[in-house]
C-alpha cells in the first residue's frame, strides 16, 4: 500500500501541459528516430490521447507512430481515430493484423469499424477473425447505424432469475475485470428480459436469495430498430446510465450504455449544425476535396437560383428603380435583416425540437411566443429605417417603402422560421433544413418581393 | 415472485401512445374539476414526465396540476421544470413550501432551483430549512454555475482507506436506496482524496481485507473551478462515468456524473447554435417578451449597420451602375453565395473546436482543407454564374466581374470562416460569434465591395 500517493488532480494547465509535453517528447522521438523510445512513451498513454496525436500527424507518419504500439493498445487507438484516419491505417496494415486487432476490440467497437469497409473487405477480415467472435460482430452489422441495434454492446452481464445471490456473485467473478458494470439484466429461462438486478442489491442481499426477489421489476428496454435519437431522450428524461435493448419477443440481445448516448448526442448536434451550414455532416468521412464540395455545393446552387430570380426582380423592376435610384441602397438591409431574423426563430425552433422540448403539446404556444417577438422586433426594426432613410435620402416614398417593407419582412420571415421546421418533422423532413440556406433564401427573396410591391404601390399611389 | 411481469419494451409507438393517452386523460379529469382522480394518475407518474406535461398548460392550469402533487413527487417535477415555468411555481406556492420541497431534493438540484432566484428570495427559503441541509446547498452555492462546483453534487460514498471491506459494506447498507452509486471513494484520514474503490472490487474482496488495498490508485480528480465545457471533454475522451471534484489540497468536494454532463453537452450546442444565430440560451430563461428581443435585437442593428454600408456603396457606385444596370442582377448572388460559404467553413471550424477534434497541432491541416475546397467551390461558382450572366446579359464585361467576384467572394469568405473562429478561440472570445451575422455582414459587404472593385477596373479599362 503505496501511502503516499493520491488521486492526480487535473486542472485546465495542467492538462494543457501534459498534452504539450506529450507532444513535443513524441515529436523529439520521432525525428530522431527513436523506435525504442517512442515505443516506451507511446504505449504507456490512453489511446483516446494517442488518436488526438495521430490526428496532427501527415499519413505517413501516421503509419510509423501506429507500428509502434503494442497490439492492444492498437486496438484502442484503431476504434478512436476519425473514419479517414481509420480507413488509411487499415489499408496499410492489411486485412490479417487488422483481424486480430478487430478481435481485441468490445464487439460494437469492432462493429464501428468494419461498419466503414467496403463489404468485401469486412468479410474478409470477418473470415480471418474466430467463428465466435465473427459471428457476434455480424449479428451487430445487420442493425442500421443509427438505432438502438447499431450502438448497443452485446457483451453484457446476465443471471437467471432463478439463480441464487451467491451462483451469480461466482458469476461476476468470471467478468473481465476493466469493464464497467452499470446493470445485470435477469432472464428467464428462454433468454427473455426480466427486469434488471442492481450490483448494489446485490451486495446487500442474502447469499441464498433467488435472484427473482431482487429483480426490479418496473425496467424499461427498447426495441432494435428504434432511432438512437429517441433514446437519447429516454436517457436525457429517466437520467439513465444504461438500457437493455430486446427483440420482439422480449428476447434480450444488448445495451447501450450512456457512453455511447454522449456520443449521439454529439453526433446529432453536429448533424443539425451542419444541415443549418448547407451541407452534411457526412463530408467528415470524406478523404477527398472533391468528395467534401459535393456534398456542399448542391444547397448552394439552390441558392444560387433563388438570388438570381431575385436579380430577376430587380431587372423586372428596373424602370421604377431607376426613378427612385435610393430605394437600391435600402435592398441589402431588408434583404438580410429578413434573412436574419428568420435565422433566428427557425434556430431556436429547430433546437427545441432536437432537444424534445417542443412537443405536440406546445406547438401553439412556441408559434405564438416568437409571433410576439418578430412583432416587437419588426416595429422597432422598421422605426429605425424609416428614421434612418429619412435622414439619407429625405424622400417621403423611400421612408415609408423600406419602414413598412422591413417590418413585413421581419415578421413574415419569423413566422416562416417558426412554422416551417414544425410542419417539416410532421411530414418527416429534418427540420434543420429549415434553417439551411433553402429558408434563408426563400425570406431574401419574399423580402425582397415584399419590399418591390410595397414601392410598387407606392410610387403608383404619390408618385 | 410475479412469474409472468417482464421488462416493458419500449417503441417509438408506445412512447407517443403512452404520452398522449396520459395528456388525454390529464385533461379529461382536470375539465371535469376531478382532484381525486388526478391526484391518483399524476402521483404515479415520473417527475420528468409531469415537467413535460406542465409545460404545455398555462399558468394557471399549471399551478393547480402543481397543487395535486404529492410532496417528493412535487420536489421532483420542480428540478425538471425549465426556468420560466419553475420561477412561476416557486413564486405561488411561497417561501415555506419551497423550502420543504427543496429540502426533499437532491443538494445538486436544490443548489439548481434556488440559484434561479433572486438572492433575498433563496436566503429566505435557506432561513426555512434544517441547518445542516442549508448549509450544503449554500456551500454549492458558492460555484459558478458552469464549473465543475457548479454541477456536483455533494452526495457521495466514502469510505476509509483503513476501513476493512466488511465495514465498507455495511456503510453501504446505510446508503439511500434510489441514488445510482457509481464510484466509492476513498480518503484518507484528513478528507484526501486517495482513489476509487468499484462496487464490483467491493463484492469479490475478502472481507477482512482492507480498502487501501483495492484502491484504484491511478484515477485522476478536477478542480472545482474547471469550466464545464472541459470536463465534458474529459468524459468525451475517457468515456467517464464519475468524476472526483477536489479542492486545493486534494480534500474530496463533490462528484460530476454523467447525467450531468449529458445536459452539459446538450446545453453547451444550444449555446453554440443560440450565438451562430445571433441570440443567446439565456432568452429561454426570459419570462417577457421584450426580455427576448433585447436578447435577439443587438446583433440585427450592426447587421444592419453593415447593410446599411452596403448601400452607400451601392449610392457611391451609383455612376457606373446606372451606366451598366445588368450589374445590379448579380447583386444579390454575389452578396449571399459570399455569406453561405463564410457559413459553411465557420460552422464547421467551430463544431470541430467545441467537439476538441481541432486543437493546436491540426490548426494549419484545417485551414488548408478548408482552403482547397474553397478553391474548388470558388471555380466552379464563379465558372457557373459567367456562363448565366452571358446568356442573360451577353455583356463580356458583367460577366467577367460576376464570375471574378464569385470566385474571389467565395474563397475570401471561406478563409475568414476558417481563421476568424481559431483567432476568437485565442484571444478568448467564443467562436460561435464568427458564424453569427458578424461575421455573415462582414462577408455580405467585403464581397460586394470585391464586386464594385472589379467593375471599376474593368470598366475602365473595357468600358
Amino acid at each position: 500500500m503505496a501511502e503516499n500517493t493520491m488521486a492526480e488532480t487535473l486542472t485546465t494547465a495542467s492538462i494543457e501541459e501534459r498534452r504539450s509535453a506529450l507532444n513535443e517528447t513524441v515529436a523529439e522521438l520521432y525525428f530522431a528516430g527513436d523506435t525504442r523510445g517512442l515505443r516506451l512513451i507511446l504505449n504507456s498513454q490512453h489511446p483516446a490521447d494517442l488518436a488526438d496525436l495521430m490526428h496532427q500527424y501527415g499519413d505517413d507518419e501516421q503509419q510509423e507512430l501506429f507500428a509502434c504500439l503494442a497490439e492492444s493498445v492498437a486496438a484502442g487507438v484503431l476504434a478512436e481515430l476519425d473514419t479517414p484516419t481509420m480507413l488509411d491505417v487499415a489499408e496499410n496494415i492489411g486485412p490479417e493484423q487488422l483481424s486480430e486487432l478487430v478481435g481485441e476490440m468490445a464487439p460494437d467497437d469492432a462493429a464501428d469499424v468494419l461498419g466503414e469497409l467496403s463489404e468485401e473487405q469486412s468479410e474478409t477480415v470477418l473470415g480471418l477473425m474466430g467463428r465466435e467472435e465473427a459471428d457476434e460482430v455480424r449479428e451487430l452489422l445487420t442493425h442500421e447505424e443509427d438505432t438502438g441495434g447499431g450502438i448497443m454492446t452485446s457483451r453484457l452481464l446476465t443471471v437467471r432469475e432463478d439463480m441464487k445471490v451467491e451462483a451469480a456473485i461466482s458469476h461476476l467473478r468470471e467478468w473481465a475485470v476493466d469493464d464497467q458494470v452499470f446493470n445485470i439484466y435477469a432472464l428467464d429461462i428462454e433468454g427473455r428480459l426480466k427486469g434488471i438486478v442492481s450490483l448494489r442489491s446485490l451486495v446487500l442481499a442474502q447469499p441464498d436469495a433467488p435472484i427473482g426477489q431482487i429483480v426490479q421489476r418496473d425496467s424499461i428496454a427498447v426495441a432494435a430498430d428504434m432511432d438512437q435519437e429517441e433514446i437519447a431522450d429516454l436517457f436525457r428524461d429517466y437520467d439513465l446510465v444504461a438500457l437493455p435493448v430486446v427483440d420482439d419477443d422480449g428476447r434480450l440481445m444488448g445495451e447501450v450504455t450512456v457512453d455511447d448516448i454522449v456520443t449521439v448526442i454529439d453526433e446529432e448536434a453536429t448533424e443539425d449544425m451542419y444541415v443549418m451550414a448547407a451541407t452534411s455532416s457526412e463530408e467528415r468521412e470524406e478523404r477527398s476535396t472533391f468528395g467534401v464540395v459535393r456534398r456542399r455545393i448542391p444547397w448552394l446552387l439552390v441558392c444560387l437560383v433563388g438570388t438570381l430570380m431575385a436579380g430577376g426582380m430587380i431587372d423586372a423592376f428596373q424602370e421604377s428603380l431607376s426613378s427612385l435610384t435610393a430605394l437600391l441602397f435600402f435592398m441589402p438591409a431588408i434583404m438580410a435583416m429578413g434573412g436574419n431574423a428568420g435565422i433566428q426563430t427557425s434556430t431556436v425552433t429547430i433546437r427545441n425540437l432536437a432537444t424534445g422540448e417542443l412537443q405536440k403539446g406546445t406547438v401553439l404556444k412556441s408559434i405564438l411566443r416568437e409571433m410576439r417577438i418578430a412583432l416587437m422586433m419588426g416595429s422597432a426594426l422598421g422605426t429605425l429605417v424609416f428614421c434612418v432613410s429619412q435622414l439619407w435620402t429625405g424622400n417621403w416614398i423611400v421612408g415609408s417603402c423600406v419602414g413598412l417593407a422591413m417590418f413585413c419582412a421581419v415578421v413574415f420571415s419569423a413566422f416562416l422560421g417558426a412554422l416551417v421546421p414544425i410542419v417539416f418533422r410532421g411530414v418527416g423532413v429534418d427540420p434543420a433544413v429549415a434553417s439551411g440556406p433553402l429558408i434563408t433564401t426563400l425570406n431574401d427573396g419574399l423580402s425582397l418581393g415584399i419590399y418591390f410591391s410595397i414601392a410598387s404601390v407606392l410610387l403608383a399611389s404619390w408618385g
